[in-house]
Formats: structure tokens, sequence, C-alpha cells
């Protein structure tokens, strides 16, 4: 299969029936989102993988009752950094080095360079760019569970303070950013099953410039 | 070929040898990123496709010179829309109703709602969320050039505004988010080709709640 049949094969499921993803596809889903490309490598995101009922039953609560978080499998919570510091980008180019067996002042011009532009950014912007950093993993989950025939429903329809709070995020140096539920389709019972996938007209996405 | 297997195929390439990816491998990068998903399926941002070697010249010089942007193939830029409004919001809630053969007003209701939680979040929280939409797009377009054994390197190494009046994007409603040089890896010339691909450990990446 090739990954626009997987694209087409996935659909936002609506309605899920509660059976469980075998460990061998979840690992597989956030090894191919651990592996997703980011500015400067830095992954400044981590993922929450949640299968406890309870927890999903207070995180549902504060999701408009979508019954995907208590009908998945498991509930991955893409959390972005709250923010950069010279520190934790520090931390991710020393391993960078470590694992290249370069020397350890190897990225250090560039570590300076990057961060005399962060930094005058703002804690606002920081989280925003991580977030959309999280994004790319995200689209790369949801492209390896569409492999592995694991439906899954990108959500943004949540309150973010909230599920911080019931995920103890804050401590972490983190802020939820998406979620996204893995499971399979209730196909007798998802209405939006057997609709049309409907995306912008190629001729109007494309824009040349020959 | 597996997902994972094209990840790890993968790199940022640094140096490319400027061979031209053929039409139907452009084509096909393309439709996937047509083909992910968006929050409420709105795909707000389009891809600006450049070849011109002129224009690609002029965009490398407010790219820190970085030279993938000459020597790729083809150049995409991920543009976000530069804002939501109720128009542009009912615009593809309408062709969706239409696509799907459902009564004009089927969406009606979610519109309105959508557009009570937008309206007040202001402009440049609009952008900041096209923007991550348009980034799940170019993790889908990472992946189908991985599995097209072409390769493609994110960057966001450029002056957005610059970009913007290179590319005519205010008049489009647009503004470009990140940039993705599609081409062939110089293997002689680069030197990242042979480094090792460092993520943040399993251990670490994956927080789990069970």
């Amino acid at each position: 299969m090739s990954l626009i049949e997987d694209l087409n094969w996935r659909y936002a499921t609506k309605k899920m029936n509660g059976a469980v993803v075998p460990q061998d596809k979840l690992d597989y889903i956030l090894e191919a989102a651990r592996l997703a490309p980011s500015s400067s490598g830095l992954q400044p995101y981590r993922i929450i993988v949640v299968s406890d009922k309870e927890v999903l039953e207070k995180i549902k609560a504060i999701a408009f009752d979508q019954s995907q978080i208590v009908d998945c499998s498991h509930l991955l919570v893409f959390a972005a950094w709250d923010g950069y510091t010279y520190e934790k980008i520090g931390e991710v180019f020393k391993r960078t080095t470590q694992e290249r067996g370069l020397p350890d002042d190897a990225m250090s011009a560039y570590h300076d360079r990057l961060w005399s532009m962060y930094e005058p950014l703002g804690q606002q912007w920081h989280f925003n760019h991580a977030a959309k950093q999280a994004y790319i993993a995200l689209g790369t989950a949801v492209a390896a569970a569409a492999e592995q025939r694991v439906d899954a429903t990108p959500m943004e329809g949540f309150i973010p303070e909230k599920l911080d709070e019931i995920l103890g995020l804050a401590e972490k140096g983190l802020k939820s950013a998406a979620i996204l539920p893995l499971g399979y389709r209730d196909e007798a019972n998802d209405w939006l099953v057997n609709q049309k996938k409907v995306r912008t007209p190629k001729e109007e996405f494309i824009i040349e410039v020959k």
C-alpha cells in the first residue's frame, strides 16, 4: 500500500468501538512520530499516552464530551514545551554531538545564534513554535496509524488548561497542543464513515510559479 | 517499504545536486499534502510550487543563502491563511455539503459555533492556528517525499515578510509558514548525509499514563 492509499483509507473517525490497538502497532505509530523532523532537531514536544479509563473520562469531560476519547484504545496527547531556554536547547545539542562523536563545542556557535533569535521572541512565541513542530509529528502519527489500519482522529476540541491540569503537564514544562485517539471505527454507528472525503480542489490548493 | 523505513531513509538534506524530480512524483507528494487532515477540514493553507530559477535566487537571498533553495528541483512554500473570516469558512463548508449531497444548511450550526469561538481570538491567533494545520500537511509531504525517495528539507530559516513579498502572498490572503525544497542529495558534498540520525530517546519522548 502507498501513503496516498493510506490517507484515502483514513477519515476523522467519529465513533470508535472500544477495541484495543495491539502494542506493536502502538509502538510503530509512536516510533514514526519520534522520527518526525523538527526545527533544529529540537523535538520540543512530548507524547503522553493515556489508556487509564478514569483519566480518559476526566479528559472527555473537558473535551466537549467527544465519545472517541473513551471509546479509543489509547489517547495520544501531543504536548509542546512551554518555552525554550538556552539550557534546554543545549541539552539536545549535547546529545546530538555526543551521539555523532563530534567535539563538545561542535554546535556552540549555532546554539548561540539560535538563542539570540529565540530569546527576544518570548515564551508565547516559543510555545507556538514548539506546537507547530508537534503538528509535524501529529501528521506523521496520523499517516503511521493509517498505514497500520488503525483509526485516528486529530482533535483540538478540548480545554488545554484543563487537560494540562489533569495530566500535570506544567511540572513537566509542557502544554497540550492536540490530541489523537487511536482505535477502531464503529462502522454501524459512525455517521461520517461513508461520507465522501472532501478536500480543496488541486487547482485551488496548488499555486505554481514556473 | 514501510513509513518507518522511509523516515529512517530521509534526513534534512543540506546539499542537493540539481536533478529534477519527475512530474509524477511531484504530483504524488502534493496530493499526499492535499489529503492531510486539518481542523474542521478547513485546509487553511496553500502550497506554492516554485521552479523558476530567478525566483528561487531571490528566495535564497532572503533565506540565509541556503543552497538547497536553488539546487532543489521544486521549492514548496507552505502558506497559511492570514486570518479566518465567516465567509472563508462558509465557502469550505458549502463545498463540503455540496460534494456530500447534504442540505445547504447542514453545517450552519457548526459554522456559527466555530466562528463564535474563532472571531474573538483575533487575526494573529488565526494565522498561528492556520500555520499549525499547514505543518500537518508539511509532515505529510515529508513522508510522501521519503516514500518516493525524493529528498526534502523542511526549513524555517527565511524572512517570511520578504518571501510573502516575492510571491505576492498578501494579495492572496496568505502568509508563508515553512518551505520544503524537493530534490536529490549530493552525497559527495553533503556533510550531514552520513551522520547518525539523532532523536530524543523513546523513554524520554513518550510518557505513559496507564
